[in-house]
Order: C-alpha cells, then structure tokens, then sequence
C-alpha cells in the first residue's frame, strides 16, 4: 500500500460542539484514528464512533506526535484533538518539531480553534479590546524566573494579560505571586475575570478584582484575565473600553 | 408588541465558512437582520438570504451598534458580525460600552470567533507556541507613544508578538519602527510570518525574517508575527519550541 495519511492538528476550542469549527468537525470525520488527551477525547467522543481513540495521559504529548506520524505512514488519517487552539501552548508545536526534522515529514493540517482567552473573554464581557499579553504560569517547561519577568513586563505595559495555567496542586503560590507583581503596577480595584470550564459541564464565570482575587477558586482548566488601567465592570459585564468616545 | 429581539455579536473567523463556529452559523441563521462593515458582510452573503442586510463603511462601528439596540428593541434578532474575534479588537467592546449603560439593556451574547493570530499561526506553522503579546499598530484609538512603549515591552520580554493593522496608507512607517524596535532586542535573523487574507480569496503567506520584513506587502487586512529568541524555521515551517526536550 502506497498511499500515505494526513495528520490533522484539531482544536476542539472550549469543548462543546457549539464552538468548534466546521473544518475541525469535518477532520474527525475524515480520521480513522482519534489521539488525545483523555478529557479532551471523552468531549467529542458522540463524533468518534466506529474510528479507533487513542487517549492518553497528560504529560505524553511527545508519545501522541510520534504515533500520530507512525499512524500516518501506515496509511491512516489522524485527528490529534486538543482543547483550545493547538497553536496556542497546543499540540501543534511538539507535532511540527517533531514532523519537521523526518527525512520526509507526514502531510499535516494545523486547524485552529477558539483559545481559552476567547471563549473566557466573551462569557465576561469585552475585557480583551485593547492590547494584550497571553503568560502561561505552569513552569513545567519554562523557568520561573522567565515567567516572573514577562509578568512584570506585561503589568508595566498595561497589557490586559490573560494568565493560562493560573494554579495546579504542583504550584498553588504561583498565582499569589503574579497578583503582587500585577498590584505594584495596577489598582487593587482592577477588574479580573475567571472562567472555569468555559462553555462545557461546570462552567463557572466569575467577575473580581485584583485585591480580591485569591478568595476565588481556580484551577488548570480556568482561564484568568487582568484587565488594564482603563478597564471597568457594568452591568455585570467586564469591559476595557477601545478607546472610542461615545 | 411587547417580544424583545436579541444582537449576537458574531465573530466569522477569518472568512471561509471553514472557520466559522457552529454558534455562529445558528446565530446568523436566527437573526432577521445583519449589521456589518461591507467587506464582512460580503463574506456571508449565501447566508443572509432572506435577511435583512445592512452594510455600512469602516469606522461606523459605534453607530452599527446603536442601529443592533434599536432594532431588538423593535422585536428583530440582529446578528453584528465582524471578521476574528468580535473580543479581540472587534464589535464586542463598543457594543457592551453601549448597551451596558442603557437603563434596561438589550438581550446579547458574544459569539468568539478564530482571530488573526490564529489562523495566521496555524498558516505559518507554530510560532505562538510561547506566552506571546497581541498589539495593533493602529493609532486611530490609541496614542502612538503608548504603542511604542508596548512594543518594547514585548520585545524585552521575548514574548512572541502578533502585529495587528500592521500598515495603512496613513501610517505606512509605523511597521518600520515596530521593526526597529525588535531588532535593538533580537537577532536580524529572527523569523517574522505575514499572513495576508489568510483563509480567503487571495491569501498570501510568507516566511521571512526581521531582517527582510520591509521587502514585504502589508496592509490592513494582513497579520504579522514576530518570533521569541528561540524561533526557527525548519521544513518552510516557522515553530517557537514549546521547551520539550526531543
């Protein structure tokens, strides 16, 4: 047999059907093989029937790319799921790192989908209508300090900031932290949302601000976003205002 | 009459029907009138049969948000579109500005959509694979000193940076400065993406460097992506490594 498979690098955006994109409903269909993380393999698992799943644990991305290449050479067609956009802290990095150094790389389709911050900012208002900085707090790839540096930077350059990753058991502090380095820039009264399972089971939208932030729960699968200097709440609706005069 | 309407503020993703979410495409499909910008509006034309259509030109943004108020005040959903995210720089800030100060606010829901740095990214390969920054050039709504302090900041921080509105006739050195500005902190040879048009007619997408970016077309409708420290190209893909060792 001659004829090779394609990988597809699919974002399923925040998990419910509602929000993915047609071009990622029409990969899976076009897949033989589902690979994924296991949450994010149980979200679509009604679009999966009679095709092969592949869930892992979390922590063997590496393992899912290079199976999904191996899969694609004997001939298969390969949905690598991920939630979110895979170009955004995704899947599609460690796939194309990998493909990419292969004598001949696998044919390959990046398709994005709705990133956390997206999804969070549109259940919380408008907060993300000015500049902003995406940080992901989980060092578990990239040090410390490294974070802490463009956490500063970011509170400097009055970036809305969306924070991935805010807390895990690994490191419960680390939120703490970035919240003093956001208050020696910002006002304690800065709005801050927090959206957990955004637009799926347990969605939980919460609207605070910087000086009270820690009295709320958090987690790997919230999303947090500090607004700028000019950033308000009303009517319930965190806001940053573009800049129009109204 | 007493039934009031309902405005979705959609986000069309870059343009093909592709990219759009299904909640988007619902929206569209339950809203007697679309209000957009025409070149957006333009976009979903096999959509709105049946509809109500009205297009207006760029910078009447405040004024299609009053009409979509209006309108579901008099009973009729009203679908706002735009192209991205309406969240990231689009219709969702100005509408809640809006309607979060009428005395009785209208029914809405933000509906995200795949913006720019995205889709652009998923074009490219993976550049924002690390915590990156988002900053529109345009300085129609914001003072051009504070986007010259946030393009520092970014560049010291070695966030990869997503340039929005990257170059217009009425600014068409501010993407020379922006340049100037990277290279006081990266290599020459750091890799830049464009994406104009990305996933539409007319869609060009280019690899190239600081270095080189001034030999390039850019105009409103493009995004350009400047990579961190550790970007590279390999296969014609630009990746920012994730930090896994391989």
């Amino acid at each position: 047999m001659d004829k090779k498979g394609k990988v597809y690098i699919v974002g399923l955006g925040p998990g419910g059907r509602q929000q993915m994109t047609r071009r990622a409903l029409e990969a899976i269909g076009d897949s033989q093989v589902i690979l994924g993380y296991k949450v994010y393999t149980d979200l679509i698992e009604d679009l999966a029937e009679g095709k092969k799943v592949l869930a892992s644990s979390m922590g063997r991305e590496l393992e899912r790319c290079k199976m999904a290449i191996d899969l694609a050479r004997e001939g298969h067609n390969v949905s690598l799921v991920s939630s979110g956009d895979p170009g955004i802290y995704g899947m599609a990095g460690p796939f194309l790192e990998l493909n990419s150094k292969e004598t001949e790389p696998v044919e390959a389709e990046i398709i994005p989908g709705i990133t956390a911050a997206s999804m969070g900012a549109a259940l919380l208002g408008a907060p993300l209508m000015h500049d902003m900085a995406i940080i992901s707090l989980s060092d578990l790839l990239t040090p410390w300090e490294v974070i802490v540096k463009r956490l500063n930077l970011a509170a400097q350059g009055d970036f809305v900031t969306a924070l991935y990753n805010p807390k895990s058991h690994g490191r419960p502090d680390y939120i703490n932290q970035a919240r003093e380095i956001f208050l020696e820039h910002r006002n304690p009264r800065t709005p801050v949302g927090i959206v957990r399972n955004a637009a799926r089971e347990g969605e939980e939208i919460t609207v605070t601000n910087l000086d009270e932030l820690l009295s709320h729960e958090m987690d790997m699968f919230s999303v947090v976003i500090i607004g700028n200097s000019r950033s308000y709440i009303q009517a319930g609706k965190f806001i940053t205002p573009r800049g129009y005069v109204l």
